[in-house]
Protein backbone atom coordinates (compact mmCIF):
# COMPACT_ATOMS: atom_id res chain seq x y z
CA UNK A 1 0.00 0.00 0.00
CA UNK A 2 1.35 3.43 -0.63
CA UNK A 3 -0.24 6.66 0.53
CA UNK A 4 0.26 10.04 -1.84
CA UNK A 5 1.98 12.63 -0.28
CA UNK A 6 0.36 16.18 -0.68
CA UNK A 7 2.67 18.74 1.18
CA UNK A 8 1.56 21.81 2.58
CA UNK A 9 2.21 24.21 5.08
CA UNK A 10 -0.06 26.25 7.67
CA UNK A 11 1.06 28.90 9.90
CA UNK A 12 -1.46 29.37 12.29
CA UNK A 13 -1.30 32.35 14.50
CA UNK A 14 -2.73 30.57 18.06
CA UNK A 15 -3.53 34.11 20.04
CA UNK A 16 -1.99 35.63 22.88
CA UNK A 17 -2.82 32.49 25.30
CA UNK A 18 -6.52 31.76 26.20
CA UNK A 19 -6.89 28.62 23.61
CA UNK A 20 -10.56 30.40 22.58
CA UNK A 21 -8.24 33.50 20.86
CA UNK A 22 -7.46 30.70 18.14
CA UNK A 23 -9.37 32.10 14.93
CA UNK A 24 -11.78 29.67 13.56
CA UNK A 25 -9.46 29.08 10.70
CA UNK A 26 -6.68 28.08 12.60
CA UNK A 27 -9.08 25.54 14.12
CA UNK A 28 -9.94 24.24 10.82
CA UNK A 29 -6.46 24.06 9.95
CA UNK A 30 -5.39 21.97 12.69
CA UNK A 31 -7.61 19.64 12.21
CA UNK A 32 -6.97 18.46 8.94
CA UNK A 33 -3.00 18.43 10.26
CA UNK A 34 -0.60 15.81 9.77
CA UNK A 35 2.16 17.20 11.74
CA UNK A 36 1.92 19.99 14.39
CA UNK A 37 4.74 22.00 14.92
CA UNK A 38 3.98 24.34 18.23
CA UNK A 39 5.82 26.56 20.69
CA UNK A 40 6.55 27.77 23.46
CA UNK A 41 3.35 29.27 25.46
CA UNK A 42 0.91 27.36 22.90
CA UNK A 43 -2.12 26.08 25.90
CA UNK A 44 -1.46 22.08 25.01
CA UNK A 45 -5.32 22.27 24.38
CA UNK A 46 -4.70 23.33 21.43
CA UNK A 47 -3.25 20.32 20.12
CA UNK A 48 -6.86 18.29 20.72
CA UNK A 49 -8.08 19.91 17.50
CA UNK A 50 -5.60 18.02 15.31
CA UNK A 51 -6.38 14.50 14.55
CA UNK A 52 -4.97 11.88 17.68
CA UNK A 53 -2.80 10.39 14.89
CA UNK A 54 -1.05 13.21 14.21
CA UNK A 55 2.42 14.11 15.18
CA UNK A 56 2.89 16.71 17.67
CA UNK A 57 5.57 18.17 18.25
CA UNK A 58 7.22 20.83 20.37
CA UNK A 59 9.98 23.28 19.01
CA UNK A 60 9.99 25.85 21.44
CA UNK A 61 13.47 28.07 21.64
CA UNK A 62 15.94 28.28 24.38
CA UNK A 63 17.58 31.24 25.25
CA UNK A 64 20.48 31.83 23.40
CA UNK A 65 19.72 29.21 21.20
CA UNK A 66 17.82 31.66 18.86
CA UNK A 67 19.49 31.05 15.42
CA UNK A 68 20.11 27.85 15.16
CA UNK A 69 17.02 26.89 16.60
CA UNK A 70 14.80 28.80 13.99
CA UNK A 71 16.98 27.29 11.17
CA UNK A 72 16.22 23.54 12.30
CA UNK A 73 12.62 24.50 13.31
CA UNK A 74 12.23 25.15 9.61
CA UNK A 75 14.55 22.32 8.31
CA UNK A 76 12.25 20.21 10.52
CA UNK A 77 8.86 21.94 8.73
CA UNK A 78 10.26 21.26 5.53
CA UNK A 79 11.24 17.68 6.24
CA UNK A 80 7.95 16.80 7.88
CA UNK A 81 6.10 18.85 4.85
CA UNK A 82 7.66 16.10 2.70
CA UNK A 83 7.18 13.05 4.40
CA UNK A 84 4.08 13.47 6.18
CA UNK A 85 2.17 16.09 4.34
CA UNK A 86 0.33 19.03 5.59
CA UNK A 87 1.88 20.91 8.10
CA UNK A 88 0.92 23.23 10.71
CA UNK A 89 2.94 25.87 12.45
CA UNK A 90 1.07 26.81 15.35
CA UNK A 91 2.37 29.93 16.53
CA UNK A 92 1.91 32.48 19.76
CA UNK A 93 0.41 35.56 18.35
CA UNK A 94 0.10 36.35 15.19
CA UNK A 95 2.90 34.41 13.27
CA UNK A 96 3.95 38.30 11.00
CA UNK A 97 4.11 40.19 14.77
CA UNK A 98 7.59 39.75 15.56
CA UNK A 99 6.80 35.87 14.58
CA UNK A 100 9.49 34.98 12.34
CA UNK A 101 6.77 33.71 10.33
CA UNK A 102 7.73 35.26 7.24
CA UNK A 103 10.72 34.01 7.17
CA UNK A 104 9.34 30.40 7.21
CA UNK A 105 6.87 31.41 4.61
CA UNK A 106 9.94 31.92 2.12
CA UNK A 107 11.80 28.92 3.36
CA UNK A 108 8.18 27.11 2.35
CA UNK A 109 7.97 28.74 -0.92
CA UNK A 110 11.88 28.26 -1.57
CA UNK A 111 11.33 24.36 -1.11
CA UNK A 112 7.70 24.36 -3.91
CA UNK A 113 5.28 23.91 -0.29
CA UNK A 114 1.86 25.64 -0.62
CA UNK A 115 1.78 27.73 2.00
CA UNK A 116 -1.08 29.15 3.59
CA UNK A 117 -1.23 31.87 6.89
CA UNK A 118 -3.65 32.15 9.46
CA UNK A 119 -3.46 35.55 11.11
CA UNK A 120 -3.70 35.42 15.28
CA UNK A 121 -4.95 37.82 17.49
CA UNK A 122 -1.63 39.56 19.10
CA UNK A 123 -1.24 40.06 22.26
CA UNK A 124 0.04 43.32 21.47
CA UNK A 125 -3.57 44.01 21.07
CA UNK A 126 -5.14 41.62 22.88
CA UNK A 127 -3.50 41.24 26.87
CA UNK A 128 -4.20 45.61 27.36
CA UNK A 129 -8.02 45.22 25.80
CA UNK A 130 -8.48 42.09 28.57
CA UNK A 131 -7.38 44.49 31.14
CA UNK A 132 -9.88 46.82 29.20
CA UNK A 133 -7.62 49.25 28.24
CA UNK A 134 -8.09 49.92 24.26
CA UNK A 135 -4.85 50.74 22.78
CA UNK A 136 -6.53 53.99 20.95
CA UNK A 137 -9.40 55.87 22.40
CA UNK A 138 -11.41 59.25 20.73
CA UNK A 139 -10.10 62.21 22.73
CA UNK A 140 -7.04 59.90 24.54
CA UNK A 141 -4.99 58.56 21.74
CA UNK A 142 -5.21 58.32 17.91
CA UNK A 143 -2.52 55.73 17.29
CA UNK A 144 -0.39 52.90 19.11
CA UNK A 145 3.20 51.91 18.25
CA UNK A 146 4.20 48.48 18.52
CA UNK A 147 7.91 47.31 19.18
CA UNK A 148 10.22 44.73 20.81
CA UNK A 149 12.42 46.12 23.35
CA UNK A 150 15.70 44.22 22.47
CA UNK A 151 16.80 44.49 18.71
CA UNK A 152 18.27 41.13 17.13
CA UNK A 153 21.46 42.49 18.31
CA UNK A 154 20.86 42.44 21.70
CA UNK A 155 20.70 46.05 22.14
CA UNK A 156 17.43 48.32 22.66
CA UNK A 157 15.78 49.32 19.95
CA UNK A 158 16.13 53.08 18.92
CA UNK A 159 12.29 52.88 18.10
CA UNK A 160 12.02 52.96 21.89
CA UNK A 161 13.22 56.71 22.27
CA UNK A 162 11.58 57.73 19.02
CA UNK A 163 8.15 56.43 20.32
CA UNK A 164 8.90 58.24 23.79
CA UNK A 165 8.74 61.45 21.92
CA UNK A 166 5.69 60.84 19.72
CA UNK A 167 1.72 60.52 20.57
CA UNK A 168 1.62 57.14 19.86
CA UNK A 169 0.30 54.81 22.67
CA UNK A 170 3.74 52.79 22.69
CA UNK A 171 3.15 48.81 23.56
CA UNK A 172 6.67 47.50 24.05
CA UNK A 173 7.30 43.51 23.81
CA UNK A 174 9.95 41.20 25.37
CA UNK A 175 11.17 44.36 27.71
CA UNK A 176 10.42 43.68 31.19
CA UNK A 177 14.08 43.05 31.45
CA UNK A 178 15.02 46.43 30.17
CA UNK A 179 12.51 48.26 32.04
CA UNK A 180 14.88 50.32 33.92
CA UNK A 181 16.13 51.67 30.47
CA UNK A 182 13.18 52.55 28.75
CA UNK A 183 11.81 54.17 32.15
CA UNK A 184 15.00 56.14 31.91
CA UNK A 185 14.03 57.11 28.15
CA UNK A 186 10.88 58.24 28.78
CA UNK A 187 11.96 60.35 31.52
CA UNK A 188 14.93 62.32 29.45
CA UNK A 189 11.42 62.64 27.12
CA UNK A 190 9.67 64.48 29.76
CA UNK A 191 7.49 61.62 29.89
CA UNK A 192 7.61 60.97 33.97
CA UNK A 193 4.18 61.19 34.63
CA UNK A 194 2.70 59.41 32.06
CA UNK A 195 0.66 56.05 32.59
CA UNK A 196 2.28 52.92 32.66
CA UNK A 197 1.40 49.16 32.70
CA UNK A 198 2.82 46.08 32.27
CA UNK A 199 0.74 42.39 32.07
CA UNK A 200 2.18 39.29 32.65
CA UNK A 201 0.51 36.22 31.06
CA UNK A 202 -1.67 38.34 29.72
CA UNK A 203 -4.83 36.52 29.10
CA UNK A 204 -4.57 33.09 30.79
CA UNK A 205 -5.13 32.57 34.26
CA UNK A 206 -1.61 33.38 35.35
CA UNK A 207 -2.36 37.04 34.37
CA UNK A 208 -0.24 39.24 36.27
CA UNK A 209 -0.50 43.26 35.96
CA UNK A 210 1.18 46.35 37.81
CA UNK A 211 0.00 49.73 37.04
CA UNK A 212 1.95 53.09 37.82
CA UNK A 213 3.92 55.59 35.70
CA UNK A 214 6.83 56.01 34.77
CA UNK A 215 8.59 57.54 37.64
CA UNK A 216 6.65 55.55 40.44
CA UNK A 217 6.87 51.92 38.06
CA UNK A 218 10.32 49.95 39.23
CA UNK A 219 9.58 51.18 42.82
CA UNK A 220 6.28 49.53 42.42
CA UNK A 221 7.35 46.19 40.87
CA UNK A 222 9.79 45.96 43.81
CA UNK A 223 6.89 45.07 45.71
CA UNK A 224 5.00 43.43 43.03
CA UNK A 225 7.41 41.59 41.23
CA UNK A 226 6.35 40.69 37.52
CA UNK A 227 8.01 38.29 35.01
CA UNK A 228 8.10 37.24 31.59
CA UNK A 229 6.27 36.71 29.42
CA UNK A 230 5.05 40.63 29.71
CA UNK A 231 3.90 43.40 27.56
CA UNK A 232 4.73 47.16 28.57
CA UNK A 233 2.01 49.82 27.57
CA UNK A 234 3.00 53.39 27.92
CA UNK A 235 0.40 55.93 27.51
CA UNK A 236 -2.81 58.08 28.73
CA UNK A 237 -5.20 55.20 27.76
CA UNK A 238 -3.82 53.30 30.62
CA UNK A 239 -5.50 56.05 32.85
CA UNK A 240 -8.63 54.13 31.40
CA UNK A 241 -8.03 50.88 33.20
CA UNK A 242 -10.43 50.13 35.76
CA UNK A 243 -8.64 50.13 38.96
CA UNK A 244 -8.18 54.00 38.27
CA UNK A 245 -11.36 54.44 37.07
CA UNK A 246 -12.96 52.67 40.04
CA UNK A 247 -10.98 54.68 42.21
CA UNK A 248 -12.19 57.68 40.81
CA UNK A 249 -15.77 57.17 41.23
CA UNK A 250 -15.29 56.13 44.56
CA UNK A 251 -13.62 59.86 45.69
CA UNK A 252 -15.93 61.46 44.20
CA UNK A 253 -18.50 59.35 45.61
CA UNK A 254 -16.47 60.06 48.71
CA UNK A 255 -16.41 63.72 48.46
CA UNK A 256 -19.72 63.89 47.79
CA UNK A 257 -20.61 62.39 51.16
CA UNK A 258 -18.55 64.88 52.79
CA UNK A 259 -20.51 67.53 51.20
CA UNK A 260 -23.15 65.97 52.55
CA UNK A 261 -22.73 65.43 56.08
CA UNK A 262 -21.31 69.01 56.87
CA UNK B 1 -45.22 32.73 32.01
CA UNK B 2 -42.07 34.80 32.99
CA UNK B 3 -38.97 34.43 31.76
CA UNK B 4 -36.41 36.08 33.77
CA UNK B 5 -33.62 38.03 32.56
CA UNK B 6 -29.98 38.21 32.93
CA UNK B 7 -28.56 41.11 30.75
CA UNK B 8 -25.22 40.82 29.37
CA UNK B 9 -23.20 42.24 26.62
CA UNK B 10 -20.20 40.55 24.63
CA UNK B 11 -18.25 42.90 22.42
CA UNK B 12 -17.15 40.66 19.97
CA UNK B 13 -14.51 41.23 17.15
CA UNK B 14 -15.36 39.82 13.79
CA UNK B 15 -12.07 40.30 12.09
CA UNK B 16 -11.19 41.76 8.84
CA UNK B 17 -13.97 40.22 6.96
CA UNK B 18 -13.14 36.71 6.13
CA UNK B 19 -15.78 35.18 8.03
CA UNK B 20 -13.69 32.36 9.53
CA UNK B 21 -11.47 34.90 10.81
CA UNK B 22 -13.38 34.92 13.90
CA UNK B 23 -11.94 33.58 16.89
CA UNK B 24 -13.72 30.34 18.93
CA UNK B 25 -14.21 32.86 21.30
CA UNK B 26 -16.42 35.07 19.49
CA UNK B 27 -18.77 32.08 17.90
CA UNK B 28 -19.29 30.81 21.48
CA UNK B 29 -20.30 34.74 22.40
CA UNK B 30 -22.89 34.27 19.18
CA UNK B 31 -24.20 30.70 19.98
CA UNK B 32 -25.57 32.41 23.48
CA UNK B 33 -26.78 35.54 21.63
CA UNK B 34 -30.44 36.69 22.57
CA UNK B 35 -29.95 40.15 19.92
CA UNK B 36 -26.61 40.50 17.69
CA UNK B 37 -26.30 44.30 16.85
CA UNK B 38 -23.91 43.98 13.85
CA UNK B 39 -21.39 46.67 12.26
CA UNK B 40 -21.13 47.80 8.17
CA UNK B 41 -18.55 45.25 6.76
CA UNK B 42 -19.27 42.02 9.00
CA UNK B 43 -20.23 38.90 7.21
CA UNK B 44 -23.86 37.60 7.04
CA UNK B 45 -22.79 34.42 7.14
CA UNK B 46 -21.56 34.97 11.08
CA UNK B 47 -24.70 35.92 12.10
CA UNK B 48 -25.52 31.95 11.50
CA UNK B 49 -23.49 31.02 14.53
CA UNK B 50 -26.72 32.90 16.65
CA UNK B 51 -29.53 30.94 17.47
CA UNK B 52 -32.01 31.55 14.69
CA UNK B 53 -34.63 32.50 17.54
CA UNK B 54 -31.76 35.66 18.23
CA UNK B 55 -32.62 38.82 17.08
CA UNK B 56 -30.31 40.48 14.36
CA UNK B 57 -29.90 43.96 13.91
CA UNK B 58 -28.03 45.72 11.69
CA UNK B 59 -26.17 49.36 13.32
CA UNK B 60 -24.17 50.59 10.33
CA UNK B 61 -23.04 54.06 10.89
CA UNK B 62 -24.06 56.05 7.87
CA UNK B 63 -21.72 59.03 6.71
CA UNK B 64 -21.88 62.18 8.64
CA UNK B 65 -24.29 60.81 11.51
CA UNK B 66 -21.45 59.08 13.12
CA UNK B 67 -22.18 61.12 16.45
CA UNK B 68 -25.73 60.66 16.31
CA UNK B 69 -25.50 57.15 15.55
CA UNK B 70 -22.84 55.93 18.38
CA UNK B 71 -25.53 57.38 20.86
CA UNK B 72 -28.21 55.29 19.21
CA UNK B 73 -26.41 52.57 19.02
CA UNK B 74 -25.45 52.32 22.90
CA UNK B 75 -29.16 52.85 23.73
CA UNK B 76 -30.11 50.08 21.39
CA UNK B 77 -27.53 47.54 23.10
CA UNK B 78 -28.90 49.44 26.96
CA UNK B 79 -32.42 48.39 26.14
CA UNK B 80 -32.61 45.00 24.67
CA UNK B 81 -29.73 43.68 27.13
CA UNK B 82 -32.10 45.06 30.02
CA UNK B 83 -35.52 43.75 27.71
CA UNK B 84 -34.06 39.97 26.14
CA UNK B 85 -30.75 38.99 27.95
CA UNK B 86 -27.81 38.69 26.25
CA UNK B 87 -26.47 41.37 23.47
CA UNK B 88 -23.44 40.29 20.88
CA UNK B 89 -22.24 43.44 20.00
CA UNK B 90 -20.50 42.28 16.76
CA UNK B 91 -17.74 45.02 15.28
CA UNK B 92 -15.72 44.89 12.48
CA UNK B 93 -11.46 43.81 12.95
CA UNK B 94 -10.98 44.42 17.01
CA UNK B 95 -13.30 46.68 19.08
CA UNK B 96 -10.59 48.17 20.87
CA UNK B 97 -8.59 49.41 17.54
CA UNK B 98 -10.35 52.77 16.29
CA UNK B 99 -13.65 50.72 17.10
CA UNK B 100 -15.30 52.94 19.75
CA UNK B 101 -15.81 49.04 21.79
CA UNK B 102 -14.49 50.76 25.07
CA UNK B 103 -17.29 53.67 24.96
CA UNK B 104 -19.42 50.91 24.70
CA UNK B 105 -18.09 48.81 27.67
CA UNK B 106 -17.97 52.19 29.67
CA UNK B 107 -21.89 52.59 28.88
CA UNK B 108 -22.38 48.76 30.00
CA UNK B 109 -20.82 49.39 33.42
CA UNK B 110 -22.50 52.88 33.87
CA UNK B 111 -26.41 50.62 33.53
CA UNK B 112 -24.37 47.96 35.52
CA UNK B 113 -24.75 45.11 33.08
CA UNK B 114 -21.90 43.10 32.78
CA UNK B 115 -19.34 43.23 29.64
CA UNK B 116 -17.03 41.19 28.17
CA UNK B 117 -14.46 41.66 25.38
CA UNK B 118 -14.07 39.23 22.74
CA UNK B 119 -11.03 40.67 21.02
CA UNK B 120 -10.75 39.94 16.90
CA UNK B 121 -8.16 39.96 14.62
CA UNK B 122 -7.10 43.39 13.35
CA UNK B 123 -7.12 44.37 9.80
CA UNK B 124 -3.75 46.81 10.48
CA UNK B 125 -1.68 43.81 10.61
CA UNK B 126 -3.91 40.98 8.91
CA UNK B 127 -4.58 42.18 5.64
CA UNK B 128 -0.87 43.23 4.67
CA UNK B 129 -0.37 39.70 6.33
CA UNK B 130 -2.28 38.12 4.17
CA UNK B 131 -0.87 39.55 1.01
CA UNK B 132 2.43 38.29 2.62
CA UNK B 133 3.52 41.21 3.60
CA UNK B 134 4.67 41.00 7.57
CA UNK B 135 4.57 44.48 9.57
CA UNK B 136 7.49 43.87 10.99
CA UNK B 137 10.70 41.52 9.62
CA UNK B 138 13.97 40.99 11.42
CA UNK B 139 16.54 42.94 9.74
CA UNK B 140 13.97 45.41 7.43
CA UNK B 141 11.52 46.57 10.25
CA UNK B 142 11.60 46.18 13.77
CA UNK B 143 8.07 47.69 15.03
CA UNK B 144 4.53 49.18 13.25
CA UNK B 145 2.89 52.37 13.95
CA UNK B 146 -0.91 51.98 13.49
CA UNK B 147 -2.91 55.16 13.19
CA UNK B 148 -6.20 56.44 11.48
CA UNK B 149 -5.59 59.27 9.05
CA UNK B 150 -8.39 61.13 9.85
CA UNK B 151 -8.99 62.48 13.86
CA UNK B 152 -12.23 62.85 15.23
CA UNK B 153 -12.31 66.40 13.66
CA UNK B 154 -11.74 65.44 10.14
CA UNK B 155 -8.41 66.88 9.96
CA UNK B 156 -5.33 64.60 8.71
CA UNK B 157 -3.84 62.96 12.14
CA UNK B 158 -0.34 64.64 13.24
CA UNK B 159 0.88 61.36 13.80
CA UNK B 160 0.92 60.72 10.07
CA UNK B 161 3.99 63.43 10.34
CA UNK B 162 5.60 61.83 13.08
CA UNK B 163 5.61 58.35 11.76
CA UNK B 164 6.89 59.42 8.89
CA UNK B 165 10.39 60.82 9.81
CA UNK B 166 10.01 57.30 12.07
CA UNK B 167 11.86 54.31 11.43
CA UNK B 168 8.35 52.02 12.07
CA UNK B 169 6.06 50.38 9.46
CA UNK B 170 3.10 52.80 8.83
CA UNK B 171 -0.11 51.28 8.66
CA UNK B 172 -2.61 54.20 7.90
CA UNK B 173 -6.65 52.75 8.33
CA UNK B 174 -9.48 55.17 7.12
CA UNK B 175 -6.82 57.38 4.73
CA UNK B 176 -7.51 56.33 1.21
CA UNK B 177 -8.81 59.66 0.59
CA UNK B 178 -6.67 61.42 1.93
CA UNK B 179 -4.00 60.08 0.23
CA UNK B 180 -2.25 62.73 -1.48
CA UNK B 181 -1.52 64.60 1.42
CA UNK B 182 0.18 61.54 3.02
CA UNK B 183 2.15 61.27 -0.18
CA UNK B 184 2.57 64.93 0.57
CA UNK B 185 3.97 64.40 3.92
CA UNK B 186 5.83 61.47 3.56
CA UNK B 187 7.61 63.31 0.40
CA UNK B 188 8.64 65.98 2.88
CA UNK B 189 10.25 63.38 5.28
CA UNK B 190 12.18 62.78 2.55
CA UNK B 191 11.12 59.28 1.62
CA UNK B 192 10.05 59.52 -1.70
CA UNK B 193 11.38 56.03 -3.05
CA UNK B 194 9.63 53.99 0.23
CA UNK B 195 7.26 51.32 -0.77
CA UNK B 196 3.65 51.62 -0.35
CA UNK B 197 1.13 49.24 -0.52
CA UNK B 198 -2.74 49.96 -0.97
CA UNK B 199 -5.16 47.38 0.18
CA UNK B 200 -9.18 47.10 -0.61
CA UNK B 201 -11.64 44.68 0.78
CA UNK B 202 -9.01 42.84 2.13
CA UNK B 203 -9.43 38.96 3.48
CA UNK B 204 -12.61 39.23 1.01
CA UNK B 205 -13.52 37.71 -2.41
CA UNK B 206 -13.42 41.49 -3.24
CA UNK B 207 -9.80 42.02 -2.28
CA UNK B 208 -8.10 44.64 -4.73
CA UNK B 209 -4.42 45.57 -4.13
CA UNK B 210 -2.11 48.45 -5.62
CA UNK B 211 1.95 48.32 -5.20
CA UNK B 212 4.36 51.75 -5.59
CA UNK B 213 6.59 53.98 -4.18
CA UNK B 214 5.12 57.24 -2.46
CA UNK B 215 6.37 59.09 -5.31
CA UNK B 216 4.50 56.90 -7.86
CA UNK B 217 1.26 55.76 -6.24
CA UNK B 218 -0.98 58.72 -6.82
CA UNK B 219 -0.29 57.80 -11.03
CA UNK B 220 -0.28 54.15 -10.03
CA UNK B 221 -3.97 54.97 -8.67
CA UNK B 222 -4.87 56.65 -11.55
CA UNK B 223 -4.58 53.25 -13.97
CA UNK B 224 -5.73 50.82 -10.89
CA UNK B 225 -8.58 52.54 -9.24
CA UNK B 226 -8.66 51.66 -5.53
CA UNK B 227 -11.47 52.59 -2.88
CA UNK B 228 -12.86 52.20 0.64
CA UNK B 229 -12.50 50.62 2.90
CA UNK B 230 -8.59 50.05 2.62
CA UNK B 231 -5.57 49.81 4.58
CA UNK B 232 -2.41 51.58 3.56
CA UNK B 233 1.25 50.51 4.87
CA UNK B 234 4.20 52.37 4.28
CA UNK B 235 7.40 50.50 4.68
CA UNK B 236 10.59 48.73 3.72
CA UNK B 237 8.31 46.09 4.39
CA UNK B 238 6.27 46.18 1.37
CA UNK B 239 9.15 45.32 -0.52
CA UNK B 240 8.67 41.62 0.58
CA UNK B 241 5.43 41.65 -1.36
CA UNK B 242 5.80 38.13 -3.58
CA UNK B 243 5.14 40.48 -6.83
CA UNK B 244 8.44 42.37 -5.69
CA UNK B 245 10.12 38.67 -4.65
CA UNK B 246 8.94 37.21 -7.90
CA UNK B 247 10.00 40.03 -10.38
CA UNK B 248 13.31 39.76 -8.96
CA UNK B 249 13.49 36.03 -9.05
CA UNK B 250 12.35 36.43 -12.84
CA UNK B 251 15.16 39.13 -13.71
CA UNK B 252 17.93 37.38 -11.62
CA UNK B 253 16.87 34.26 -13.69
CA UNK B 254 16.95 36.01 -17.09
CA UNK B 255 20.30 37.28 -15.99
CA UNK B 256 21.74 34.03 -15.85
CA UNK B 257 19.94 33.09 -19.41
CA UNK B 258 21.73 35.46 -20.47
CA UNK B 259 25.02 35.24 -18.89
CA UNK B 260 24.64 31.49 -20.72
CA UNK B 261 23.32 32.53 -23.88
CA UNK B 262 26.45 34.66 -24.43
Amino acid sequence: MCKTITSKITLVGAGPGDPELITLKGVRALQTADVVLYDALIDKRLLDHAPKTALKLYVGKRANQHYRSQESIQQLMIYYAKTHGHVVRLKGGDPFVFGRGHEEMVVAKQHDIPVNIVPGITSAIAVPELQAVPVTRRGVSESFWVMTATTRKGKLSEDVALAARSTATVVILMGIKKLPSIVDIFQKAGKKDTPIMIVQSGSTVEEKRVLGTIDTILKTIKSQPIGTPGIIVVGEVVNLHPDYVEKEAIEEMEHTLALVST
